[in-house]
């Protein structure tokens, strides 16, 4: 029979046990930033129907972009972020739920399309919200970044140092009315902005050009890649709302704590539900990564599901996206997840098992992270260097006279000193290491 | 417009937010006990290859209980259970991992089929697994069912003492050949041994009769159910091994602390790869759950990944089946999981954002869950109610007066006393609490 490949599917992450710790370390780190913060989180299922999933009928273009299939008549598919859900959820708990309502997630999502080189087909976003009926302050804006910003910060010597972007809706809405374009024409400038940094400089000037053929107003929208608002300020009422809320945040951003903000007009997060502000975050060390975290103000939530009004912030940061490509690039030093082993309890003798077993417990009672090797007609030699291999930092050997003794023969594994101890005098001398 | 549902689709986990904070709590407690045992939690990919999925050719059978889909010329789908994964996941890294390799998994698992009463589409299990190379002591079954022993008895606060039963293939194998049935009797007589509990005594009964067709082996065989093996005794050596190997092993467990284990050759584990001793966990208060967790020892883990032979020996325990299905049915007071916050900020005036930010960040900083409420243009009795309806311990009021003299008003929600301290005055008495 042959035999069946060992790699996962391409595009699927897989972590060694130190990458996994590692990963599983920093996730903790981060949801502790918004456990603290009080978010809830939340644990949605990964599948939804796909009428909750997409608005769209073009089955047949939906299913090269997600994983889809029916069960009797229902269609269903796994989820690509965690607003979809969300949304579903919070619209059908309104009355279990406390409003301004902070949510958190942390959880795989799911892109059906063919694997690409830095693009995941399975991976975990951290999402937050903060939602609110009706109205929700743009402090909540200031908040979410803040909290984002200090999730990145307690993992910062893993990922170093990031900045955050600041783009406004808002603004394009208001320069777009300025230049008087039509409809059609705002809607395709706007893909054009969005694509704007995989296009390149030419091919957007020729996009504009063909969009507006007008060099006057095309320069205008390409200044703002260049000189930011500052041309635009005092040209209209809309213009000045927008501008004077984007500098009025930079300044209440800076109240928060978050010295790293800065306004990027060029930050414009696709057509999605963003309606308001709009930002990015960026690690400063890893431009490779591109995006870090990317977030918004929807004005809107839950609208398809229900008739009250929704309001939020949120956002999503791309956790396999930082994580598990800085492990797989071996970015990362992970010397301090590889040794995760306090003491290897070694059992010389099947008799001893039994002694051994209390030793393994009262280690583990103490919170010290100890294995039992149980193949105990091993030789001595091959018990050792189990112990050495799993880098155990002590070895407890556990043989005839230990046990006669109510001892434990315990082994630094670093100095090679050995020692018989009670297990209490063990428990306080690994506790000290 | 029609509205879209708000219910998950049937058979998918929704909780509430106390309800989830429960369940990440029990899995948290329950996930310490195998780290310090000494297990590396890994993290595979929900889906898999079809080939590595199933063996079997009947894609239309196969679909009704998986969720199956097709990219390109790739057929795949979500894994039912932690072991295909680990599997495929062990074969590929031999020379990555350290043996005996514990592993241990926490994740979603996925049945394709109609959704029942108590049959979930979408669940957690939480896996253990020891696995060696060629050869494994049977006291690694032993510490698997002592640390899940353990892991149970962490949450035993919400879920009750457990037992365990112990069964044996090789008790089967020995007494089929000792009644000499044929290799067909002898797997239609195990069909109906798994099924015996879903079936009835009497069409157990009447199956046995239809395939036996002989009073007296079918009287030994029900005998078991009812007096265990002691009428077997002496009547082979090899069942005399398999006896002997079960007796030795219920000793083994009591050495290792395990004293709630008892022989009960009636839990057979299906079908499934396991080739030795069997176990089942029941929860003694919560007869409705049925098997809490269970596992076995199998001769052959990655036979279609890897020439190597691995042994070993794994257990799943049914995280949502229990947790998920309590919570659902209001059987755990959540009252400790109702009120997650410590202080709730609450902020008289825009001008006040950053002060009360400096005092949010000091709190978070100081691990107190704080949350501010930054519509700050309502009045102080919503912001009151807001503390009141989350259920905040206490809350700190920041106005003018407050900031001017670089103070906190603390007030107790629930003794409604209110006092004037300063930041560090206010984090000791919080800390208290």
């Amino acid at each position: 029979m042959d035999l069946k490949p060992t790699k996962p599917l391409s595009g699927f992450i897989e972590l060694l046990p130190a990458q996994q710790r590692c990963f599983d370390y920093c996730a903790s780190k981060m949801l502790n930033v918004l456990r603290v913060s009080g978010f809830s989180l939340l644990d949605l299922p990964a599948i939804e129907r796909a009428e909750v999933l997409t608005d769209k009928d073009n089955w047949d273009e939906i299913e090269t972009q997600m994983f889809l299939f029916q069960k009797g008549d229902t269609k269903m598919g796994l989820r690509y972020d965690g607003t979809v859900g969300l949304s579903r959820y919070v619209a059908g708990h309104l009355n279990n739920l406390v409003f301004p309502f902070r949510a958190s997630q942390f959880s795989k999502r799911y892109r059906g399309e063919r694997a690409q080189r830095g693009r995941y087909r399975e991976f975990y976003q951290m999402d937050l919200d903060i939602m609110g009926i009706n109205s929700l302050s743009i402090n909540y804006d200031g908040e979410i970044i803040s909290v984002i910003n200090r999730a990145l910060e307690s993992v910062a010597e893993f990922i170093g140092p990031a900045e955050v972007l600041i783009g406004s809706r808002l603004f394009w809405d208001a320069l777009f009315d300025y230049l008087k374009l039509s409809p059609d024409q705002k809607k395709d400038v706007f893909v054009l902005i969005d694509k704007k940094d995989k296009m390149g400089d030419e091919d957007f000037a020729e996009g504009l050009k063909d969009t507006l053929n007008n060099p006057d107003k095309e320069n205008m929208i390409k200044s703002v890649f260049t000189d930011g608002y500052k041309n635009f300020v005092g040209k209209s009422e809309q213009l000045d709302v927008a501008i004077n809320e984007l500098t009025g945040f930079i300044k209440t951003l800076g109240g928060m704590g978050v010295k790293n903000a800065k306004i990027d007009l060029s930050i414009a997060r696709g057509l999605a539900y963003y309606t308001g502000l709009v930002f990015e975050f960026k690690l400063i060390n890893h431009p490779e990564l591109g995006t870090a975290a990317g977030g918004g103000r929807y004005a809107d939530l839950a609208g398809k599901f229900s008739k009250t009004k929704i309001i939020g912030v949120g956002a999503a940061i791309g956790f396999s996206r930082i994580f598990a490509s800085m492990l797989e690039n071996n970015q990362i030093d992970l010397s301090r997840f590889s040794n995760p082993i306090d003491v290897a309890v070694l059992v010389m003798g099947d008799n001893n098992v039994a002694y051994a077993s209390q030793i393994v417990n009262a280690l583990r009672d103490a919170e010290i992270t100890a294995v039992s090797y149980l193949d105990t007609d091993k030789k001595f030699k091959n018990q050792i260097e189990y112990a050495d291999k799993i880098g155990a930092r002590f070895a407890a050997i556990i043989g005839d006279d230990e046990v006669a003794n109510n001892k434990i023969a315990l082994k630094d594994m670093v100095s090679g000193n050995q020692e018989s101890l009670s297990i209490n005098d063990a428990v306080k001398k690994i506790k000290v290491q």
